[in-house]
C-alpha cells in the first residue's frame, strides 16, 4: 500500500497524529503491560522504539503494587496464563481506583472459556480504549462466534454496531483493526485505510498497537485522539517498513526502526 | 553449506517438498502450539512467514477448548511450565479423540523429571510425527542418558534404532534432526544433509521445525511427506539465509524472509 | 559513542577482556537462566551468538535437577512468575551446594513486594556477581526507593557505597550498569564509559549482560575478570552495532552479529 502513500510533508493522517506522537517521545510514559507471552518482546521493543517504557509483571503478588508506578496500563488477554488470570482483575481495579488510563485488548475471545467472560466483565472498569479485530469486538458484546485464534473471521465493517455498543458501555473509544481501521468514540468516528499487508505476517503487531494506544492515553486525556494517533503511528510505520523490507523477517526489524522515525522533524 | 547448494530449478529435495509447501500456503492452517516460552515468538513468526497461522494458549482451562479450532497441534516440552504440565495431556486427548494430527517435540528430555515420563506417556496418543535431536529420540525409548539442555550429545546416526522403535509404537513418522537429518516412517527412510551451521546458533530453530512439521501434517495425511517437507523447508531456508547473513542476528531475520520465499515460483 | 571508539587493534578494554571472551567461545558453557519472560529470547540468542549455550527451565519440579547439568546459573528477577518464585530458591541452593558459580540480576526490585525481599535473601547464597542498575543495587541493601520498572532513577555513581556493601556481604563482584559502568570487587574497581545509547532502547540488553556475565564466570574463577569481560563485550558489541544500525530494530539484529564478532582475530 505504500506505493500511493503521501510523503510525510503532505500526510494529513500524520499531521493529525503528530502532537500525540511527540508527547509520547517527550514524556516517555511507563506502560504496565499484562500481555500475551508470545508477543511480549515485540510489545516491549515497540514501546521502546516509540519512546515509551515497558513494564511486564503479571502476578497477583506484584502486578497490583507495581502498577502504581505506571502512567498507563495495557491488558491483553492473548495466551492468558494462570498468573494473568489472577493478576489482571486486581491490577485493573487499582488502575480504575487511581483513574489511571487503561486499554483492553480482548485477544482471541470467542469460544475461549476464561478470557471471554473476563473481557466482558472488565468492560465495567471502563477502559479508555478497547482495541481488537472485528471478531473480538463483536464477541465482547455477545455478537458473532469469535474468530479463529487471533484472526478475525468478520469484516471490520460488520463490527460497527458492536463498536458503538462498547462505546455506550465504557464511555471511551473503540479501535477496530483490519484492512480498514475503525476508531469510534461517543462523539466521533474515523475510518483509516492505511498500513501494510505485512503487519499481520508478524506476530504481535496487533498487541503492539494496543500497547502503543496505552502509551498515547498516558499523554492525552482524549481517548479518541490517543487511539487514532496510535493506529496511525503503527500504520505509517508499517508502510515505511514495507518499502524497505524483503519479507516478514526484515519487515519486523524495519517496523521497529520506523516506529522510532515516524513523525520526527524532517 | 550453501556454496554447493543446487539452484532452485534443479533442486530435487525442493521438488519433492514443493507440493506440501504449496498446500500450507494455500490452506493457511491454524496450528495450536503448546511450546517453549523462550522460542514462542520465533515459532509464531516462522509459521506466519511460512503461510500458516499460530495459536499459543496452554492452560488447562482454555487449551483443550480452543484446540478444537485448530487444524493441527504441536506439543513441545521445552521450558515446560506448570500451566503446560496441566494443559498438555488434556489438549492432546482432545486431538486424539478428534483424529486431529499432532506433533511431539520432546525438547530436553533425559534427566528432567517431569517432561521425560510425560513424553514417553504421550507416545501412546500416537503423534503423527515425533521431531527431536538424537539424544531426545533415544531418551524417548529409554536409551542413552539425554542431552545437555536442548543440545544432543549423541550423533544422529546413533538414534536410528530408537527412531525405528518410536515408529513401531506410534505408527507415524520420526524426524531426527542433526547435521544429517533422518526421517523414518514404517515404510520409508530418508537422510538429508542440508541446512546451515547457523541454524543451531539461533534459539528455537528446532522448535520452529516442529511447528512447521505440524503445519505440514495439517495439509496431507502422509506423515512421512509432511516431516520430510518441513525438514527440507527449514534446511533450504537456512541455506538461503546463510548466503545473505553476516552473523547469527542477521541470519535469524533472513531465515524468516527465506521461509516466505522458498518454493515460490521463480 | 562509537565515533571516538578506538580501533580493535589498540583497544585496551578489549585486550583485557579477550582471554575470557576466547574461553567462552572455546568452552561453550551451558548457562541455566531463570530469567524474565520478556527478554528470554534475546538472552538465549545472545548467549548463542557469544558461543555459550542457554537452558531456561524454571519450575520447582525440574529446575533444581537440570541445573546440575549447567556450568553456571543466572537468576534474573524480571517478570517474576509463580513458577519462578517457587523454582528460584531451590535452584540457587543446588548451585550453592555444588559451588557452581551464579549471577544475581535483581531486575526492578524496589517496591515490588516479592522480588525485593527475595533478592536480599539470595545475597546470602553468595552470588559470584551481582549485576544491576544503580537503583537496583541500592535497593538490594535497603538504600533508595527503587527505580521505575526496569529503569534506574539513580545515577550510577550514587550506587558506589551500596556496591561496596554488597561486595562486603557476598565476597564477590558487583557490576553497576549505566552510562558509566562500575565493576567493584573486594580488591579492585574499574569504571567503564563505553557502549551505545541504543542499548537501553532494546528490551533485555541488561538481562543479556547478566547472562553473559554468568557465561564468563563459568570459564574463570576470577569473578571480577568475568564481570569486567562481560560488560566490555556487550559495550563493544553495542558500539559496533550502533555504527551499522539505522534505529533500534536494526541495532538489535546487529548487536547479535557483533557479539559473535567482537574479539575474534582480525
Amino acid at each position: 500500500m505504500n506505493s500511493s502513500a503521501p510523503t510525510p510533508a503532505d500526510d494529513a493522517d500524520l499531521a493529525r497524529a503528530r502532537p500525540v506522537i511527540a508527547a509520547v517521545r517527550e514524556g516517555a510514559p511507563l506502560i504496565h503491560c499484562l500481555t500475551a507471552t508470545v508477543s511480549m518482546q515485540l510489545v516491549a521493543d515497540g514501546l521502546l522504539a516509540a519512546g515509551a517504557r515497558p513494564m511486564m509483571t503479571e502476578t497477583l503478588d506484584e502486578a497490583p503494587v507495581v502498577t502504581t508506578l505506571a502512567d498507563a496500563l495495557l491488558v491483553n488477554l492473548g495466551t492468558l496464563s494462570t498468573d494473568g488470570m489472577a493478576g489482571i482483575p486486581a491490577t485493573v481495579e487499582v488502575a480504575r481506583c487511581d483513574s489511571r488510563p487503561w486499554v483492553l485488548d480482548p485477544t482471541a475471545i470467542g469460544i475461549a472459556p476464561v478470557r471471554t467472560p473476563l473481557a466482558q466483565k472488565l468492560l465495567g472498569a471502563r477502559p479508555a480504549v478497547v482495541r481488537g479485530n472485528a471478531s473480538e469486538v463483536m464477541a465482547l458484546v455477545g455478537a458473532g462466534t469469535g474468530g479463529r485464534g487471533a484472526d478475525s473471521t468478520a469484516a471490520p465493517g460488520s463490527a460497527e454496531q458492536a463498536a458503538r455498543e462498547v462505546v455506550r458501555r465504557t464511555g471511551g473509544t473503540v479501535a477496530v483493526s483490519g484492512e480498514v481501521d475503525l476508531v469510534q468514540s461517543p462523539h466521533a468516528q474515523v475510518r483509516l485505510e492505511r498500513g501494510s499487508v505485512l503487519l499481520p505476517r508478524v506476530t504481535g503487531t496487533g498487541c503492539l498497537l494496543g500497547a502503543l494506544t496505552a502509551a498515547c492515553t498516558a499523554v492525552t486525556d482524549d481517548s479518541f485522539a490517543a487511539a487514532l494517533a496510535a493506529t496511525t503511528w503503527v500504520n505509517l510505520a508499517g508502510e515505511l517498513a514495507e518499502s524497505r523490507a524483503t519479507g516478514p523477517g526484515s519487515f519486523r526489524m524495519q517496523l521497529l526502526d520506523a516506529l522510532d522515525e515516524i513523525g520526527r522533524c524532517p
